[in-house]
């Protein structure tokens, strides 16, 4: 079992592909879509009032525990307005309401406190810490963080970080964060704070882990349809844990993690074809597998004759 | 053999890592150096008084034929003058100084023209059609452009890549040329102006090969130590078409052109290690084969157990 805690939201984005009002969104959420791929998933945050039984209908289809989702009575769910230009790598935020998002202190049930695997979603860095605290048993506990953080709360973030098995970040932010402008030394001081693996998201360019065994560059799966980046980031960690959680994984060797790279960016690939969480709501685990195998095919290279 | 026209220049640059003072550059010169790797290669290029045999000798000692370089009397060598910040994918020029290559008209030997394979270097796009015109029994051409043609000169532009059977343009640069900001589809609006093959260079990021099979994304290989990414860019060319043209290719086929991706990341990768042209003046083949070996073991994932 797999716990994320994170931000439950309605977007409202606009691309030069078209525009939708109020989707479900969050962090949280387009992680525990991706995930629930692969292994069973509990989602904890926060919801207001106009976060009905649609909402959760869409988790419930794809067997994702909804006990932990803490419904604020009279408030408000977290709202993000955001439009992307022809340049989709770089989102312009026109509203943000955090709600009830903002007075959010995670309550974990005893089922998502004993999970084997907890993905801390980007939330203050002392709540991923009280959480973390309280899931002293898993196997496996995840980090994403923000720009934000690392500029107003850097010294609980290190905290933070030092205390989980593997982090992810944007390439930008892993520098940022260690002020070391190259990539592959940036992720080596990430990794002297405490976690085994590192792992930097690059955007349509893919993402690169760090492990005990070296480093494995992965591209992202080219893609002729891009008409919602939203969620990208969410998915591709949603991916890379779940298929590491789920059954099919054994040993967090090299092996898997590397599989679990090519699972976390099929599953980016799924979420930006479509609106917010429109395509991975459609999606099956055939077009997952079969999508896997032709990206290997679209990346592998031999060697001399 | 394969003839490169292209720019011969002084480089000043400096780094976060140092700087170097009227370094060997230029687009033909990096290209030349990386190709001479894997075949017979000739460089046509003009130059001022101030090039000396110093200079021709590092060619030299590569066996880079140097008849074709065509010394202006009473002018000067092209100059460039520029430097990088932290963010090294950027480089910020200081001073331009065309001098003798404001001037160049290519003129080819027999030699020159016969060859097998040429690459068309960055320069006007109308003198890049003269070149090609000549090269008329050449087995594949490929060419390599800028902003400032696409912006200045793009009918032209348009013109010489109808003529070619390869396209290298940055990403940016082919999103900007097909006005299609989705990389795969501005890949396909330039095959329909005529190449069958279009390489994407997307710096650190790595490369996309599009040919009749589909596409190949390659990400770059990841280094600890970047001191000068200048000439990164003709070092890729340089690997990927000295492969095509050299002695271990035969068929042009899938396989053999994402080998070729696959060498032009590695003499990319070489070149960014110092500045200017010097750690590729320094290497062997063997250093090559066994980046390319680690190199794919950095890049390959496997399937399910």
């Amino acid at each position: 079992m797999l716990t994320v805690v994170g931000s439950i939201a309605f977007d409202s984005v606009r691309t030069p592909f078209g525009e939708r009002e109020r989707m479900l969104g969050g962090s949280a959420i387009h992680f525990a879509l991706a995930a629930s791929f692969f292994t069973d998933v509990g989602v904890v945050g926060p919801v207001g009032d106009d976060f009905g039984d649609a909402e959760l209908d869409v988790l419930r289809e794809r067997g994702i525990a909804t006990g932990d989702i803490e419904r604020v009575e009279g408030g408000k769910t977290f709202f993000w307005r955001g439009h992307y230009e022809h340049d989709m790598n770089v989102a312009h935020t026109d509203d943000t309401q955090l709600n009830v998002f903002g007075e959010f202190v995670p309550k974990l049930s005893e089922a998502s406190r004993s999970a084997d695997a907890v993905f801390l979603g980007n939330i203050q860095p002392e709540l991923q810490r009280g959480v973390r605290a309280q899931c002293d048993g898993a196997r496996l506990v995840a980090l994403d963080s923000m720009n934000l953080w690392i500029e107003t709360a850097k010294d609980s973030l290190l905290g933070a970080i030092g205390e989980v098995d593997c982090l992810l970040l944007n390439d930008a932010e892993l520098r940022m964060l260690t002020a070391e402008p190259n990539l592959a030394r940036a992720a080596r001081a990430a990794m002297e704070i405490g976690p085994g693996i590192v792992v930097a998201k690059r955007g349509e360019y893919g993402a690169v882990l760090f492990s005990p065994e070296g480093f494995f560059a992965i591209p992202g799966y080219l893609l002729e349809e891009v008409r919602d980046p939203t969620g990208a980031g969410d998915s591709f960690a949603g991916g890379f844990l779940g298929y590491l959680d789920g059954a099919e994984a054994h040993d967090g060797g090299e092996r898997e993690l590397r599989r679990a790279m090519a699972y976390g960016s099929v599953l980016a690939s799924f979420n930006v074809e479509d609106f917010g969480t429109e395509r991975v709501q459609r999606l099956t685990r055939g077009e997952i597998d079969e999508r896997l195998a032709a990206f290997k095919r679209l990346t592998h290279f031999e060697e001399g004759d």
